[in-house]
């Protein structure tokens, strides 16, 4: 397994409607902060949804594991961290951690794994790889 | 202005991710009901989005008008009634009211405009028109 | 009516799980950005729901108007410009429009009446009028 | 471990807003899909969770682990299929599939984690597991 050194740090506030009856962010709305998060590291690397799609190539998620460990609030700032790792030979995995800023709380650990498909058959990730510096 | 005769009721429950932080269903998620209801009123008759698209024709919404009477809470079952009417010669205005279930408590008034559209640009609704019985 | 001179301008970027199938995004969401910016303007007036539903105020929303003028795209970079005018003696409207950036599109053209009530009942804003500058 | 032998099956439609730009439910609404499922469980055992908050008990997710084996599309009818284990003295796992209806094609397998607490701190489940035929 080969690791990139770097990650990408993404920052957010909690908007109110996120927040449910008990006053905290809805469970389902941290996989759309991960989901983000992982598009605006994707963009980062120069790899583009549009672009792959038109060559035939489609990014899917095939697991999510999410460790909640403190809720967010209205209002909170925090920020996802993300890195990906490859895993075998079509298996890309974002690993993605929440922190509240500024006082570095843990809020979520999340592992999120995802394929290369063309024509919904997994692909080694191939260009993706070297743009992430996986190769 | 000629209007159809008939409506269609579209029944659903209150889901409690759907309810923010007061306790009560929040603001948006109105306009989920109220579009979920008219994709299901055009469907019954008979028309497809997926269809139109293919003969290059677009339904968008251009103008929302909501007024708020009382507010749905978690588990409330409730009812969307929509009718539709013609208005000009490029706009169906759809009438939806949300009424609490058991009680008929009025929840929500609201006027949706909506126009065909081909390459973007207004059209007659033409054939829509006529499985709607408005022509 | 007396409106307020100035107003807030929040700005936003388009996520993607904000967008639906037709690419742009889903009209429910843009009741999701006034009513953040919405609270950022309450904020930005010394404004707190948290202390007014303790001092038995609550600001609830009676009535929306969206008009619709463009549609946003995924990764949109926009803004949300909010001003707010008395109207009568216990009714608040917010002006809130959507431009684009950075060509100053506009979006949505949008009006939000609000009501501060106790108990259930509307009441004169008072308090919340004078830290806007609408006394 | 103990294992409940009976489960609860819940219905639901895809509605169009659920789904994103590829045309296909955003993976974050499964996770809606699955609590709202699991509400329904408890319902259909006698667990309330406002009855519960007014006795200081809440009950809330620690983890969740889902595998996306399928995608839904705008208008398919699915089932979340539910049941509930114990694990530990303080732990309740859901363990919920998604299939889709009619041709029971497997699409989301989960194990949702859960503790009751009191005070932000985990405490044996008690009465909830006696409901849920689990003691």
């Amino acid at each position: 397994m080969k690791e990139t050194l770097d990650f990408l740090s993404t920052e957010f506030t909690v908007r109110d409607y996120e927040c449910d009856i008990q006053g905290v962010v809805n469970n389902a709305n941290y996989q759309h902060y991960l989901e983000h998060a992982r598009h605006e590291f994707l963009i980062s690397r120069g790899i583009s949804f549009a672009q792959l799609h038109d060559e035939g190539i489609d990014l899917i998620v095939t697991r999510v594991e999410i460790d909640y460990k403190y809720p967010l609030r209205s209002r909170d700032k925090f920020v996802v961290r993300s890195s990906v790792q490859r895993e075998g030979n079509t298996r890309l995995v974002f690993v993605q951690d929440i922190f509240r800023i500024p006082d570095d709380k843990l809020v979520v650990n999340a592992r999120v794994t995802g394929v290369a498909t063309r024509n919904g058959r997994p692909v080694r990730p191939g260009d993706i790889v070297v743009k992430m510096g996986l190769d």
